[in-house]
């Protein structure tokens, strides 16, 4: 058993020693040759990962910091804010915090985003970016990402802003062969880093959409990380040790090679699977468009979940989510992403079927 | 010799090994029981330090993202930004770039601010909110808090919001005596911790007018601290692991005590302060506004600061700051916050000594 409770929730995960002591590297100055290098030396990699290139940002915030960024860097008109779950929900009233105006496309949580009904949307003329969350964590569920770039493409002027926080780096995401304008992820999900760290990329033509918006602001304004990026540099005092550990991630995703990190959360993500379909659980998301990194398993069985988790934790000192908000109790989640192994997710499964049958 | 280069620049400063430990703590769920008790535990120590009974918020930016959110959630009519060095003159950029309106009250680099200039202005009947920079850290020039604080309060719908980034902790800063509404500051200075958090609090009059402002936002918005704080969360996914570096280092502070931490910051800037004039050397800053916390040199001796610099580096691991912005060269910097001793001050002041012969 661990000394500490191993995270199988949706985010943060269990952090790898390899990646503490990354993150103990003794500080640097952020405005220095040092930090350039560190930088500079990520961007080629980074730019593999995001299947991009343009370059990728680094912002010290969570990927909520973005997502508003995002909104005030591109929104002139209307935005469109997909919703179909916990967060991609929320995009509409943050919008309207940041004073844009804002239209929800709402789903049921549990159903992707219709790639049709967007366009339907769209075609009204009003809008001029669409929001979309990739994989929505609260749910389980994976909206078809390439099918929805390809509508919202149609329309010259929208822009796509796509939140990938918990499907990036654990199935492919390829923001130029797609057409996203920005992609934004966070470090503690499949990258398996602590958060307090966001990466996001921007198209050419986002960036002439922020340079016609006056309220940007400073901190988020992705003109002013362009400008500091071609000095590899950020806007404002970065997480130098977020970053270090960032570097050292980036090392071990390219020594397993990106087609074996796919393969491998799509292997352990169908371990889960098994064990759902194995012990009469049904999964929220619909066939076709289950989450790779994260199952959300429906409570058919009906069976106490919170005392399922608990047991759990207790015995074998693993931490599963048991729901989030209206479909806690309702559902429970298991995550699979980042640094995982057969063996690792092995010993969850194990200590599932134990509290299963203790219940 | 050290096996890495030591920072006295003004930050980042040295993080200690056991700051970086217990950033390695495992990760916690952080809408869970762990981080309630994580970050409910640090409350009353942190309203200790910040002098205050308000909150006090943990941002997951570094301290501009809160400077940024102090305008948007404070900001109605206009801004009075008092500027006398490189981060205090950026704020009217920063302001007017998030749609405010904002007015610079300039003084030279190198001058304190002055209150009787403030109350002029305030006189106007314009402004509702000044900013000001406690301990400008281009030049090492601490304006008069108190006295200023003091004509603000003079004036009861204008919001005085202070940045403290590299004076908090080094010396007193009583938030609530002194009437502050915005106190911010950051992680990497005094603290001495990796940079990537922000520490704030609000005044009640603060939260008063932020109701009043349509579009705060989400990730700064100062309502959705105080309601997530009032369950000890916080509104964004947030640094964990900093958090964690934070809470040992409020262990350490309050093994020391407040007292003899500020009486220690004294005696090593006074250390600092002695090799200065022994060598000849003259302040930047004028008598009785000079820093605590870090030295601002003038050149008066006109050395070859680059190779000063680079002999202390290359001989002695140890990093200095050779000016920052315009007055690169003209100045250089040495801090003296955070973890530091008689005997690595010494070691820093005898590098200088070393060096400053070579040239």
């Amino acid at each position: 058993m661990s000394d500490h409770i191993r995270l199988y929730i949706p985010g943060p995960i269990e952090v790898s020693p390899s990646s503490f002591e990354a993150m103990s590297t003794p500080m640097i100055g952020h405005r220095g040759k040092e930090f350039q290098e560190l930088y500079g030396g990520m961007q080629e990699r980074l730019q593999t990962l995001f299947e991009t290139k343009q370059p990728v940002f680094l912002s010290t915030s969570s990927a909520w910091g973005i997502m508003e960024g995002s909104l005030r860097n591109l929104v002139a008109k209307k935005v469109l804010c997909c919703g179909n779950g916990a967060f991609s929900d929320k995009w509409v009233d943050v919008a309207q915090r940041c004073g844009k105006q804002a239209e929800g496309l709402m789903f049921e949580w549990g159903q992707p985003v219709d790639p049709e009904a967007v366009r339907e949307k769209l075609n009204s003329g009003e809008f001029d970016a669409v929001t979309l969350v990739h994989n929505e964590t609260s749910t389980g569920v994976t909206s078809p990402l390439a099918e929805i770039a390809a509508v919202v493409r149609e329309f010259e002027d929208v822009m796509l802003i796509v939140d990938t926080v918990s499907s990036f780096s654990a199935v492919p995401t390829p923001v130029d062969a797609l057409g996203i304008d920005v992609m934004l992820t966070g470090s503690q999900k499949a990258l398996a880093l602590p958060p307090g760290l966001a990466l996001f990329t921007v198209s050419d033509a986002a960036f002439a959409r922020a340079e016609t918006l006056n309220d940007r602001g400073y901190y988020f304004d992705f003109l002013e990380f362009k400008k500091n990026q071609e000095k590899n540099m950020t806007p404002s005092t970065p997480c130098i040790h977020t970053i270090n550990g960032l570097s050292a991630k980036l090392d071990d995703i390219f020594n397993e090679g990106l087609g074996n990190r796919y393969a491998r959360h799509e292997r352990l993500n169908g371990l889960v699977a098994d064990w759902v379909t194995n012990n009469g659980f049904e999964f929220f998301a619909p066939e076709g468009f289950r989450s790779k990194s994260l199952t959300c398993i429906k409570n058919n069985r009906e069976i106490d979940v919170p005392r399922f988790s608990q047991l759990i934790r207790k015995n074998h000192s693993i931490a599963i989510n048991g729901g989030y908000g209206k479909i806690k109790g309702l559902t429970f989640r298991v995550s699979n992403m980042g640094n995982e192994t057969d063996e690792t997710m092995g010993e969850v499964l194990a200590a599932m079927d134990d509290s299963l049958a203790k219940l």
